[in-house]
């Protein structure tokens, strides 16, 4: 089972490496990290994580996983790698995204009528590719999920795995990752945060998203 | 503030890249990935991150961060890292661990005498290392904590952001990252999961243990 997970310039490595600690301990599972051009790719900070194959030697994944970051706006008019999602999503049994890595799903065309979820602060720009914003931690359409920001991602792999593996499959590998979340606040969601920091962190990626829009892939 | 995160080869990533996403957010932060020898790291399950720097570029870090693995049963021994570690904590602010990167630093002599976790199935091998092992997630003693497994780092690296820079700074983080959890299952921890589960983990992890430990490094 091919796990497709594409890589690119301005990743945010969590929303690429929850998924992959998850779906890598499926069984018989293989995690193919894939760009348009293969090499090293900068994360948003400072961290290196290497595309070891071009997106043609996977064209064909049973799981696609695209992650997000502020490396999705140089991506989302026509390019290799919508080109790929639109083709490989012909074939897979599951095609995912983590955070704006949904705002990829809906340029290559995919989300058009379908509910679908990214990271909060640019949840109202899904509606411009089609898709009907929701709030919901992880999203399921059909063989379509999507998860809200960042950490979301680890929440969705394991639904996926127990779709796929069954529930102790997926309880073993929540188990594995000692998967037991305490976090020291409640302030994950903007329902939950207080407000100023919820407006602060809006205004915030707003201002890195209008300078993000033009820089290179 | 210099943020260093050794890695090494059959590296747990989540152990790094948890604590790295929410580190890497506190202002003025500099993550900086070191090895004993820089340069591509393969992760246990086919990921390639990239150690920017060797050891001796980051004498002094305000804060070490020192993940797990199956990598770490080649490095309980003397070694580079562990000579790394032990000088790098004379002048820390803190010193943190992910998983079994507590085995680590008590390999290097900082845990004599202190309570420490380390991921559940191998909890009992910090005693030998002169801890005292506790299932707590996150366990601070002074300026050292521990994490338990994998995904505890996520945990761990949010309460530290509140020690070293406040509350709000740190639900900004927690916000920024959405990291309110919601996992399909209730089975994160030896205590919740299913029996079986736990006793057929535990096995698998101890048989995998045995044929690390004479891999290299």
């Amino acid at each position: 089972m091919d796990i497709a997970i594409p890589l690119f310039d301005d990743i945010t490595a969590l929303d690429a490496i929850g998924p992959y600690e998850v779906l890598s301990r499926l069984p018989g599972a293989r995690v193919r990290f894939v760009a348009i051009e293969p090499g090293p790719k900068k994360t948003d900070k400072r961290l290196t994580l290497v595309a070891d194959e071009p997106l043609s030697a996977v064209p064909r994944p049973e799981i696609i996983m695209v992650p997000g970051g502020f490396g999705t706006r140089a991506l989302m008019t026509p390019n290799p790698l919508l080109d790929w999602i639109r083709a490989a999503h012909q074939t897979s049994q599951w095609t995912t995204s983590v955070c704006t890595g949904s705002l990829l799903l809906g340029a290559a065309g995919l989300l058009r009528g379908l509910e679908a979820t990214t990271h909060w602060t640019v949840l109202d720009q899904l509606a411009a590719l089609g898709a009907r914003p929701t709030s919901r931690r992880v999203v399921e359409q059909g063989k379509i999920v999507t998860a809200a920001g960042v950490s979301a991602g680890i929440d969705m792999a394991l639904t996926l795995a127990a779709r796929i593996a069954g529930d102790e499959v997926a309880q073993a590998i929540q188990l594995g990752i000692e998967y037991d979340p305490q976090p020291p606040f409640d302030a994950g969601s903007p329902d939950k945060a207080p407000r100023a920091i919820v407006e602060s962190l809006r205004e915030r990626t707003r201002a890195r998203l209008e300078t993000s829009a033009g820089s290179a892939r």
